[in-house]
């Protein structure tokens, strides 16, 4: 949520020489994606959005996350993919950064949508898992199920300083969901795995663009739509279940990948480990930002809430 | 340099309703102006910039700035005027901020401007000092020469945390300055008061806008010529000075507006105080925030360097 890296007008403008996207018209640092600096970049030709790849993204794996991009906009669909430069290069580097200008998408991310547009995300995403059917690419889950027990050791009993027992609940959670986690007989293909309402860019009930593709990864089809559901059908607190939202996504979902009786009996598990990943990763970062820092820290509780509507006798203590 | 306030896409489109600006088509906060948040905002009749005021701009002094603005705009002048919504107003509220939304322009800020991009930029200045010859409001320098004291006098002895010897500095230069500040001899009208290279967009050597107008106020004239050498003519260490930079800054106004005799012999006074006003400021900043903070300081010391510059014996301890 911050430019982290500046770039002068006049590095900007020798660095858009490389590309046949015409003259320098304007840029602004926009506050958007998570760790990464964001300019809004307008030219003689149109407008970009130029990002450079700080910590949190590896820069050895954005060949990947470009390939599936560019995979996904061959196919047309709205996603946002690199634009190569005059010698057909896209991942660059700037202020000693690695940066991509990225192709910029009209719309607007949503803070309540509607069932409709809930409805409308979650075809675009089942158009995505369509899509990437002969996306040969691959690359492990960076917060996949495997992840969760080594990032609980690590958060150790300091979670119960966020909640008392939330320690217990999480360990009592992570063994249950890991050990029911569905095998082999699942569907796996590129997700997105992040595809909060954030992440989706639609204007009315149309949807313009999924976006911020950095943490996409071969994981299980349906655990995406698992994701998303955590994240879209409940208030930010994840106190309040929204259902007519939560149908809606599996209601779209299901009119491009019917969910097969075997994937509706695992969902409440798959949904569980969604909000064990985020209840984690959430978790961390609330230990390790200091309360007064300028970066707002994100209630690993309303994780653990959403975790309880899926799975209620998995939270005994910490909500 | 940040959103402080967030706005909802929905929020957004209800607040545009009220204006004849077409529908939203795309929102992005940027990090942009000091403390106050912005957004570029496309709808499907343009791009406009939304400002919410936070606590720095004092909302009963909004329609001096916004008065200027029109009144500028309404010369032809390249400068961001509110836009008014369908009864006429320009200051609304949003999120419970005084909010504007303003015209945007094309242009970028420069880091290094050449000698001919600064000479635009002083006969921009020119023009906006020509254009207000008829403008009636008047708005007291917040940071003028009269507050310099009570300011120092607030910093204190802590001063020398910054540099061993800077209270006393700062002392006989404010004694000195203030003494010689010229009286009434001396043109005033509205000025920008901090046309810092920030300010000034550009297209090549054009100069497409001038923007950020919050600590406009009625002073010397050729005051705001003073403020705007001491900030174009030096690198951002204040340690060394653009000789080529600073005549065409001067070049460029005179051709608009000679400078007399009395305003030539007295420039380097007008210019000692513009860094006595900026050292003050960046000083009360630096010693009121933490080290940590992930807002980033402005090295006082980059003035008192431009402060020796103007004038050499008034620095004797503290660079």
């Amino acid at each position: 949520m911050a430019v982290y890296t500046q770039v002068s007008a006049e590095a900007l403008g020798e660095f858009l020489a490389r590309y046949d996207v015409g003259e320098l018209v304007s840029a602004k640092g926009i506050a958007e994606g998570v760790e990464n600096s964001n300019y809004l970049v307008e030219t003689t030709r149109g407008r970009f959005i130029l990002t450079l790849y700080e910590k949190r993204v590896n820069a050895e794996e954005l060949p990947y996350f470009m390939g599936l991009l560019d995979h996904l906009a061959d196919k047309g669909l709205a996603v946002p993919p690199a634009i190569k430069d005059r010698r057909g290069v896209e991942i660059q580097e700037l202020e000693g950064r690695p940066a991509c200008l990225i192709k910029f998408l009209s719309g607007v991310s949503l803070s309540h949508p509607t069932p409709a547009q809930a409805e409308a995300a979650a075809i675009a995403m089942a158009d995505m898992h369509a899509a990437v059917a002969d996306f040969t690419l691959d690359r492990p889950n960076s917060m996949g199920v495997d992840t969760w027990r080594p990032l609980f050791e690590k958060c150790g009993h300091s979670l119960n300083q966020i909640a008392p027992g939330l320690h217990d609940d999480l360990a009592h959670a992570i063994e249950h969901v890991t050990a029911n986690w569905p095998g082999d007989a699942f569907d796996r293909c590129a997700i997105h795995a992040d595809l909060f309402p954030d992440n989706v860019l639609m204007l009315g009930d149309d949807v313009t663009g999924l976006i911020d593709f950095y943490f996409a990864c071969t994981d299980i089809r349906v655990y995406d739509l698992a994701v998303m559901h955590s994240a879209w059908s409940f208030d930010a607190t994840g106190r309040s279940y929204d259902a007519a939202v939560g149908d809606a996504l599996i209601r779209g979902y299901s009119s491009r990948f019917p969910l097969t009786d075997v994937e509706q009996a695992q969902f409440p598990t798959l949904a569980a480990g969604a909000c064990i990943r985020f209840a984690l990763s959430r978790a961390w970062d609330w230990l390790n930002t200091p309360a007064d820092a300028l970066v707002m820290r994100k209630d690993p509780l309303a994780y653990v809430r959403r975790l309880k509507h899926y799975a209620p006798d998995l939270v005994k203590h910490s909500t």
